[in-house]
């Protein structure tokens, strides 16, 4: 599998792993962020520990939530894992790929590009939900020893709240629980949507008729695998002084509105008054998004 | 007093204030940061709160800690502010000012310069102890009705550390307590220090046996201030992974022994196993800094 340790540092009484490896999925060298906590490193470990994947949003690298997310904090104390993985690939090269901050490198939207040029290794959703759990828990990784495959709940920001919520209901089962900070809750309606959609899966009619409703958060909870659901463990975050929120961006109205007349419960969405999109945001209710999942982890 | 408000960011259940003003002590615009707690900011608000003056280490602005050093996670919960002043004047053109990292601009180093050129502007004790409360705290404030001017404390970050340790010792009285992290504890003494105090106060053998020591903890501390003081209210942590410290900048042990032969109580040195010299350590132990701040602020 080939994970390189680029650095290892000292976090909360546990450990942040600067890595990367190379993947088939993207077909380049991917970084990704590891925090061991304290409980994972102890001498006396018998039990492996559970893992968050926090999935970044727009432009960002496993570095920005690794530094000011304030994710460890929480972690150290509930005793799991964080996974921090890139956003998309990168150094690829391809025709209009660093052309905008929102769309192409940095902006992978955690989906798998089926148009020409993105569908060469713009395969996020594989990466995240296939590959990189191969990478870090399998047999070949040295961290396999340290981290439970089968305990393993998503939460993410923006761009990557959208991937969490998304690739969450896709897969049921595959994730304990997901959690989302200012969500980009409904892309097929948005207008950052709507260009990752159409640059991604195609802007023809039917593309945007049966392909991008498969990666919208708000039509995969109305849809037939969530319908109904009494236990659907999602909870969300949005500040009211967030301005992507203001433009119309986030939507989570929708989501919320889609999950209620589907009968979905366990369907949390939070206004938090004043905040804005940043870390500042997210550091303030980290540790409820930590509980959160550890609730569903077995942790609390 | 001329405060700009520049941005006003919730963060923790309190308010994070990025403003600037124009100071007499360097004669340019200064930025600083203010976080108000909760507690400041409650319409039944009757008593004024605290405050944390955090020092920034080299190459540092008041946005570095304000994002990664976690202090508003316990300012919050204790109830006190938090300032984060800049690290220098910035824009004076002064020969030589942005030469290198680790002197001049970004590298005030906390002291009034006394040599040419950096004597015009670099007067970062003045602008700390006395005109930055002024400004901040004073009746022409708008800040000066949620901060209580007679409580207040200091820490800071590696030539930050230095200032806290220094400005506290100079000045008996005017904090009531003081730390640390990875601070340059003996600057007389290290390559960081002599080329700082060299620039600043002058390199002839005078200027060093009677201006340097005048600032540098380790003197201060074995001082006819300090001498046989058995309340001296100071905390420092230093990484045993601090490449700094490794390398001879940071010299804690002489600090730690100046003081103890000194017959100085109450001044506690930790040593972190593995930690570096990064925001990373900063915030695993900010909460500690924030209750000892907090102790002698009458908060605990």
């Amino acid at each position: 599998m080939g994970l390189t340790v680029k650095a290892t540092i000292a976090s909360f009484g546990g450990k942040l792993f600067k890595l990367s490896h190379p993947s088939s999925s993207t077909g380049t060298e991917m970084a990704v962020n590891l925090y061991l906590p304290p409980q994972a490193l102890k001498s006396s470990q018998t039990k492996k520990v559970p893992v968050l994947i926090y999935l970044s949003g727009l432009t960002c690298s496993p570095e920005n939530c690794s530094e000011k997310g304030f994710f460890q904090h929480g972690a150290s104390k509930r005793g799991l894992a964080v996974v921090y993985p890139d956003t998309s690939p990168r150094g690829l090269n391809l025709p209009g790929e660093k052309d905008s901050w929102d769309f192409g490198e940095g902006a992978g939207f955690y989906v798998d590009a089926t148009r020409e040029p993105f569908s060469k290794g713009y395969k996020m959703d594989t990466y995240i939900t296939q590959e990189l759990p191969q990478v870090l828990f399998g047999q070949d990784s040295e961290f396999g020893k340290y981290l439970d495959a089968e305990r393993v709940s998503i939460t993410g920001h923006s761009m990557g709240g959208h991937g969490a919520l998304s690739l969450y209901l896709k897969n049921p089962g595959l994730y304990k629980s997901a959690s989302a900070f200012a969500p980009i809750a409904n892309p097929c309606e948005c207008a950052w949507g709507k260009k990752a959609f159409g640059g991604y899966l195609g802007e023809d009619d039917k593309a945007k008729e049966e392909e991008w409703k498969k990666h919208d958060a708000t039509e995969l909870i109305r849809g037939e695998k969530w319908r109904g659901n009494k236990d659907a463990r999602v909870l969300v975050d949005v500040g009211t002084g967030d301005n992507f929120y203001k433009q119309g961006q986030l939507l989570p109205e929708n989501f919320e509105k889609a999950a209620k007349e589907a009968g979905v419960e366990g369907v949390t969405v939070r206004y938090q008054e004043d905040y804005d999109h940043s870390y500042y945001f997210m550091a303030s209710f980290s540790d409820d998004h930590i509980d959160h999942a550890a609730k569903y982890l077995g942790l609390l």
